[in-house]
């Protein structure tokens, strides 16, 4: 592994190496870098370890979706006491799709971080899910289960996994929220600005406001994913004050 | 929960208690035996709690299929590190065949502790599988991942997966010890006896001898099991001897 310690100095981007810019990728310290480093390899780089063996993010794919699938398989379990067999493996379905995975791997930038020999343009769009289940395989095998579990909560099931909108019964809750504002004539504003923080990736918080009083705030990678979130977190808080 | 309680009494077979009986099964002691209960329970009872949710185990089904996927992945990762993912996710197939899971079941007697409104008799071969699994799900939900981990490998890797065979390099251990013992004249000898002991499934022992010596010993809960495995044990001792 001699050779794959020798990348490690050129990961060093934005002016933090490669340890801190996955300290603040998975939120904890991770202990064995050479995982990772394994998790950020590109078959083009052809690289072998001393028995011949390849070493490239492809293994870690195959680890990181079964871990991913059992944790989003436990959550789902919990968290819909009523689903059967068949709604839950759909359900799963949906939050586990390439299309998420990319977005998820998009979202962390992970691309940024990866060695390979071939421009970066030219990998198709399934290279960010990919990398993002790569990267929960090498968590697997740096911190075991329960780091993968708190990863995956904090950036996946937190984040997006929302139960009435993976059934299609809520499509949107932003447009939720506007229609309820319409139809009770109350005002709203939707204010919106970067908040990038320490974090290493582009944030964006939202404040909203509700006949000029804040009744919900928060922060994700996009514009409209934070609105989304602030939108259903007004929605619930209205709804236990309603009820 | 109540009803599911009372059910309890009624799972004493053969002079022990339904946990006891689990002890067994399990290798350590469950504590919530509320989850057991619900991978025990049939849809044909018609259970259902008290938001109406219903109670069998064909949820527990869904939860134990994600662990144990998660788990054969992960021992597959690191018992073959030059497998692709490719690779790995056909071996992985192979493992968590329906085939398998069955015979895993079988073997337990899972379908002796079984409550149901419908005879026995008239479920289809592929209950026993779906116990295995449930039972999973229900030792994940009482004492988490590493347990699971743990009677998986006691129970499906350590005693059945052989990466040699899944690949299809060697068939039978057996025949291929017999054969070396004919090619080098050698006498041989598979003594089988049944040796159930404290457990609560049926066990067989074979000890095999090379030229009046015993040079392997092995229990499994088949005839054929046991031999296959004491041939194994023999094969790779004998192995290690000549090279």
């Amino acid at each position: 592994m001699g050779v794959i310690r020798n990348i490690l100095n050129s990961r060093s981007g934005k002016g933090g190496n490669f340890f801190s810019v996955l300290h603040k990728i998975l939120g904890f310290r991770p202990k064995n870098l050479l995982h990772y480093e394994k998790a950020f390899t590109h078959r083009s780089l052809n690289m072998k370890d001393k028995k011949g063996n390849a070493i490239n993010f492809e293994r870690m794919e195959f680890l990181g979706d079964a871990i991913l699938s059992a944790v989003i398989a436990s959550h789902l379990f919990k968290a819909v006491p009523g689903g059967n067999e068949g709604y839950l493996t759909k359900m799963r379905s949906k939050v586990v799709s390439r299309k998420h995975l990319n977005e998820l791997g998009k979202d962390l930038k992970l691309i940024d971080h990866v060695q390979t020999n071939i421009p970066k343009n030219q990998f198709g769009s399934n290279i960010h899910g990919n990398l993002f289940e790569a990267l929960i395989g090498a968590i697997y095998l740096d911190r075991g289960y329960k780091y993968c579990k708190r990863f995956i909560y904090e950036r996946v099931i937190d984040p997006y996994v929302d139960i009435e909108q993976l059934e299609g019964r809520v499509i949107s809750y932003k447009s939720l929220f506007i229609e309820w504002c319409q139809k009770e004539k109350r005002e709203f504003d939707f204010e919106v600005y970067e908040d990038t923080g320490n974090d290493d990736v582009k944030h964006f918080a939202v404040k909203l406001r509700l006949d000029d009083k804040v009744v919900a705030k928060a922060r994700a990678t996009s514009k409209k994913k934070a609105e989304e979130k602030t939108a259903k977190r007004a929605y619930y808080a209205l709804q236990n004050k309603i009820t």
